[in-house]
């Protein structure tokens, strides 16, 4: 009885998945519409159905970024370690980012749950009244914060995958461009913390036993669906054809279209990086959901 | 004579710029390109095919910032004046802007000709060794900045025109989302100087009469060429057709394509802001050319 209500629970987790992440719109009559409304209270709902969407939304965000930062060449002056500026101890691409950050937080960008810093030490407070975020994640598990690896991964190896070598001076565009291009991969990869609370209130009773064993290998399982996966890769590539077109007014005579990004970069930054992080982030989080 | 020798200047130079602005690939025999290579110094080169080029490419920058601020509401609390931030006299726009400008500042943005600030008022120096970009404009005419106008109609106009009402609380992201977009209009509407500059090195004797007359009509007319504006207008649409297209794995068999912003808000953008105050600027960069 329990395997049998397992199974069909599992299957039903994975056409609800499927439709969730695949892009095919799932309309509901209001009934389901209801049941998968999990969070009332005034604000923002998470359901699958919204958090399906925000995902694919970021997709877009994230091609525009890879597109935008190629504008610029490697620029590696924006990296170098050292005292670069005085009285600081990092890289300019550092400086930016912190200062940066520091500023938004000023006016509340951390106040959402959403969004998580590079820096999260010595953050200054917010200067404006709280804006009254749904909360939705489980307070114990919901500082989940993996932007050190994030930042590794993306400085020693997507970069150098799609920026042309060079230098043409313009280094805090660069920075400006990493920070806004990180700060959506770094969004995208941490909305894992809302799939897995999405996932783990629909289906309590499956993730419970595992979390409890701390079996994350288990759990890693249980959140990895390969052909959907496939999916989200190869809508990653079309959005990076798509955006990075060079568009004229005649399109349609030109044999050899060229692309700003490499497609295959932005199917492989989300095969080798943001998909396998974000179920990262949706274990850690698990693992701490019953605490 | 004279008047048969400036019309046949005027017909090249309005070929040369239909060629220039209409995206049609301009390839040049190496004595052409030698001829219109109008700086020599070492880094950027400025030429007709450059700031061409250069242009069309901020488009997409343009196109793309306009969808991502699409992606928040209006936010309007973001704009609303007083003394929202304790010791601040001004919006958290302001302040995100202001504060911005002033991190990107120390690490040398405003070395570069190309970039504008909002609030030159003030900005900080640069803390890093300044990179040597080519000093194209004639100095007395660089300093042309028209950013007061730009964040009129940007806040007062455009914003209304494209983004939903509403309120989200991420204030902090639309702030951000703002400055990016500022920016990127800033930066196609100042590369008037350069426009300017190009042309006037092209064909100096046909300008430096209108300028000594302070003939402001004469400078516009002679820098008015409906068809190729109508061109970039219509460039522009596809672009926001494209880049701003909700992609899926099936787009082919999708009736109602929908847009995440209105195309005709992008090539209206161009139509009423960037393509009549990029001639302000230009007439206005020529007023002083001769200093």
């Amino acid at each position: 009885m329990g395997g049998c209500f397992n199974m069909m629970l599992n299957f039903h987790l994975v056409v609800i998945l499927m439709l969730a992440i695949c892009g095919v719109r799932h309309r509901m009559g209001m009934a389901k519409a209801e049941k998968l409304s999990l969070e009332s209270v005034e604000g923002k709902v998470y359901t699958l159905d919204s958090v399906r969407e925000a995902l694919i939304r970021q997709e877009d965000t994230i091609v525009f970024g890879l597109i935008e930062r190629a504008k610029f060449p490697m620029n590696s002056h924006t990296y170098r370690g050292g005292e670069e500026i005085p009285g600081f101890a990092g890289s300019l691409a550092e400086f930016v980012v912190k200062n940066t950050e520091a500023v938004q937080a000023k006016v509340g960008r951390y106040n959402n749950p959403e969004e998580n810093p590079f820096f999260p030490e010595n953050l200054p407070p917010s200067l404006v009244p709280s804006y009254p975020f749904t909360q939705f994640l489980y307070p114990k598990a919901a500082l989940v914060n993996i932007n050190k690896s994030i930042w590794k991964f993306y400085f020693d190896e997507l970069l150098p995958l799609f920026v042309a070598s060079g230098d043409d001076g313009n280094y805090a565009q660069t920075a400006a461009s990493d920070l806004s291009l990180l700060q959506a991969i770094s969004r995208r990869i941490h909305y894992g913390k809302f799939v897995a609370e999405v996932k783990f209130r629909e289906s309590a009773q499956q993730y419970e036993p595992l979390i409890r064993a701390e079996d994350k290998e288990g759990l890693m399982k249980l959140l990895t669906f390969e052909s959907v996966e496939e999916m989200v890769r190869k809508r990653v590539e079309r959005k990076a054809k798509v955006f990075g077109e060079n568009v004229t007014l005649n399109n349609g005579d030109e044999k050899n279209v060229t692309y700003k990004v490499d497609p295959s970069v932005a199917a492989n930054l989300y095969k080798n990086w943001i998909i396998p992080l974000t179920k990262d982030v949706q274990v850690e989080y698990l693992l701490h959901r019953l605490d």
